[in-house]
């Protein structure tokens, strides 16, 4: 019998990328959508390549009535407002899985240093973070899941075996370079066509919000941030430069990454000398990765789809834990290419 | 029972889509892969977007060693190329789906005088066009599917209906812009991104040979055929201009547009003022339509994915239909977004 | 003695463009520089490559205090705007070029059947179309110039050698590919980098108001104009179809077209066999031209910079006939290649 | 009088951009074109851009033709061979611009360590490095200036005030994003538009044999150089990571930017917060630098145009200086925007 999965916030890139990949998973049935401004409207006005979709309409989003139809729901909210709906969902029985920001910190103080107050705080002591490699089993039984930003996910799954082998020493940079759709689909100067196709800068150096959360995930080591808007539409490229604390030459940390991700479906370690790039998995959940040592400086690029892995890919991949499924369901595709 | 099927060819744009659709496709057991230059190559360099994927080692073509192995055969060569492997698996049994251009014409003069001689005309008696919606039960029944060319398929399925009707008056002129893919992979000086990307041009003017294909399938009628080359990887938008006859206003049109895709899995007109983005059916199988009136000029605009319903999504399409699969087996899935 | 110019509205592209070109104009010394909510702006942050540009400050407009330090006034306001500022500054004995839409139509009907009535109609009865390839002697003595619109441009430059030559017949084609910057600098969804990028699609398909401005251009002669939005910065690639009513072959074609440009110094008509490319004109006031013909039908393809020889290129090549000077002045650069 | 210029090597982008600089340059008659296998070609063929451009001819390069019609040469040849024509001409009494890597390097060991032997090493005696902010005086004197590399160009800029004041400590990491131009005119996998577009990935990590030319011009402290290939035409964004020896705040390390770069006239240090594009100075000779602190991390993002301040137009501000003129004669021109 199919998973009845709700899907809140269905207009936004990444509420979009989670109805594809719903509406394609061969053990879900989709018995909500929820919209706010967009509620009402046909799913090819919210996305053309929706166009013949076979889906429920868009509703204005009522915890109870989700609760009626589906034992799953999908939050994919802007932070700050996904607080309310998935602690209403949880009194209502509906596991939740949240795409926001809302729910990657257990601890209160942590989020509203970063994020501003929590307004349901009680929800932070059952939520899990979403980081399938890391978090697995508590994933399984969870009610909750704080599915982790598109940045650390990529940071991450670059630095954490070899920092978790204790193998570096000191702080960690995180050069990121992001496709336009990880600003998010409201337009603005920095995401118009004109001024932002054949160029590229940083923004928010050293500054980006998403930092503590890559330095957590790392054990509290400290992480500068640099992350670049880059005219490509999704996809990520985080490249890490890390420290090596003794002498590891590369053969090492190759064995190192390759027992750390021999059984991971998704994460891949790219041959010696090849460069991971976010193309080879756009519209994925996979992760690849690619290493490079001169003395003691280890540089590790990986690379995932911001709106994948990075996201509904990642929330996917969560609920299949959650419901027993094997973890590769409805995610098995590859990136179109070219 | 999985269809056993080969792919020969899989090392060009047109067979890695193949491939991608191949392996994704619920029914099929993809049991041989063959490639030329890439022989003995593992997937992974072909196209790293294929890391990790499952599948039978690249080897040299032999159509004995296929016929063992396989009942259906793609061919994802160069014209030229593909009649003698598709004569020696049809002498072995095997069906054949041809990517190419050289089963599109059962008149071996028609096929010379664009191509050059047919080494094995013999093959051409029994070539089916593989264009779905014109040619459903013979496809069913066929040994050998030549599969249409990308820009006729979109010139095709936008002119046709008011053609077929006898609505149209005159010639037509078919503006079409196609995504670089359309070239192929080899590289060149017109496809070099740094003179290709941020412009965009004509290129054959009046004089591609894919301009007697679109003719033939609309009945004779002249078609003008412009091709240009716009800075996008897949798809092409083609905007066909054409003459009513008699007073038909857009109502009407849509009306007969509407009526004549009504059963087409694929093919969907869009609301009226709508206009199609090649972008929207991007990695699928679907053709989207636009329809303007002024006067008694009817434009038409339709939009593919040239390596998809422009090549190999219309390639399972056929195979879908040849062993008495729903149709759209594999091939439902939706564009990604953004 | 430098030309005394005022620059009013210039933070759009179209002043922006303005902006560079006089500022870089051997004979103009750039004497007031006026905007409406970027007035007080530094300049750098207008448009950041104009950092270290030595320009006046950014006022808010004032017809007298233009007056007072300019003999040229350059109106790059959005049409409706334009009109006041115009008769304000006649009035004050400056000279203008209007790059908006608003002193395109000497004959307050026409406008007001596209673009709504006009307030100040006076005006427009001494309006001069800013087509120099047309009007290049009223031009020179005229007081108000209306620029001709980038569509318009292009497809004026295509179609008028054959038209006037009275070698055509029937209604006129023209399949227009522009760059994004033409929608302006307001981001929107339809110019959202995730949504233009790697795509195209056609808009106003039929209806787009330029079309009446080259009906008029060409003598009255129906234009069918459809638009299209293709994943470029800058420029505009008119396909403009034409039927030939007698028997000329492409020689004489090319002879014609030869002829009429031979004496122009920004119009090119390129090699037999060649297609333009708006990247090759981009940042330049220059126009390509290639000709094609099949039977009766004549295709000619045109390029321009839409905001170059589309606006404000062909705004200083006005002002160089108003002022006496050579018209290439300040216009000879070459595009940026590649 | 105008200076007497050779252009030795048109037909690659460097060259391209040369004879665009030099062609409108308004101290220079460009006397002598030189090309391999494009000589005899019409500049329109090498590129369309130049349609219409008034320029000698494209000749087989001969030292002895070349002397008697230039005192100066450009070269824009690849490296190894440039190494002969500059050697020929000098001994001829022409003074030499070689944009190539053959005279960036003094000493012979160091050159051939990179690029393997020099054949005529008895040049490197008297040339003399062209980055025109460390080496003015000696350029004007020069008979013999070797251009700096595009990144090294980037990098030296970004970092040499701090790590010449000698506030830095330990290495340095250099993570650099180029535009494919930077591959060259040479089409290949890795510049072909289907696999370019819309992705991004580092290459040569850690090995590019522009590290050590940064190396040498910050007084040999170790530079981790990663270069990232960005699906842009032109420019080059250097990322570069420095470690403050002692406390100092961003206020203290803009003051010693701004002291370092403030009578240069192509170097701007941006506005406190904004992040430089290499957009905003492309097609120009100008560098735009941002500033970042966090802790002892320093963080200097620059970025130039790699055709421009990285090859041609650096080369251009060399004969400015050689020849006694303004450093920016010819290069005022602030960039196309957007």
């Amino acid at each position: 019998m199919a998973l009845r999965v709700a899907l809140v916030g269905a207009s936004g890139y990444t509420g979009i990328e989670a109805l594809r990949l719903l509406s394609q998973h061969p053990a879900v049935q989709l018995t909500a959508l929820c919209a706010g401004r967009m509620a009402g409207m046909p799913l090819d006005r919210v996305a053309p390549a929706f166009t013949g979709l076979d889906a429920p309409p868009l509703e204005p989003f009522d915890a109870k009535a989700v609760a009626e139809k589906a034992d799953y729901a999908f939050l994919a909210l802007p932070h700050g407002t996904a607080q309310d709906a998935a602690a209403d969902l949880l009194a209502e029985g509906v596991r939740v899985i949240d795409l926001s920001a809302d729910h990657r910190f257990a601890d209160p103080a942590r989020y509203a240093a970063i994020y501003g107050e929590h307004r349901r705080p009680e929800s932070l002591a059952e939520t899990v973070y979403g980081l399938a490699e890391h978090h697995r089993h508590r994933i399984r039984d969870s009610r909750l899941v704080g599915c982790p930003g598109c940045y650390p996910t990529a940071v991450t799954l670059a630095a954490a075996p070899a920092v978790r082998a204790g193998w570096t020493v000191g702080e960690v940079i995180a050069d990121c370079k992001s496709g336009v759709s990880g600003a998010g689909r409201n337009p603005g100067a920095g995401t118009h066509y004109p001024e932002t196709a054949d160029g590229l800068h940083a923004y928010k150096s050293l500054a980006h919000r998403h930092a503590p959360e890559m330095s957590r995930n790392l054990g509290g080591v400290k992480v500068h941030f640099v992350p670049h808007l880059v005219p490509i539409i999704r996809g990520i490229l985080a490249t890490v430069y890390l420290r090596l604390g003794e002498a590891h030459d590369l053969a090492a940390v190759r064995a190192l990454y390759s027992k750390a991700y021999a059984d991971e479906p998704f994460v891949h370690l790219l041959p010696e000398g090849a460069h991971p790039d976010p193309r080879h998995v756009r519209g994925t959940n996979r992760c690849h990765i690619g290493l490079f040592v001169d003395g003691d400086l280890l540089v590790v690029q990986s690379v995932i789809d911001n709106l994948g892995k990075g996201a509904a890919g990642q929330a996917v991949q969560c609920l299949n834990l959650m419901a027993g499924l094997p973890e590769t369901t409805g995610l098995e595709h590859s990136a179109v290419f070219p």
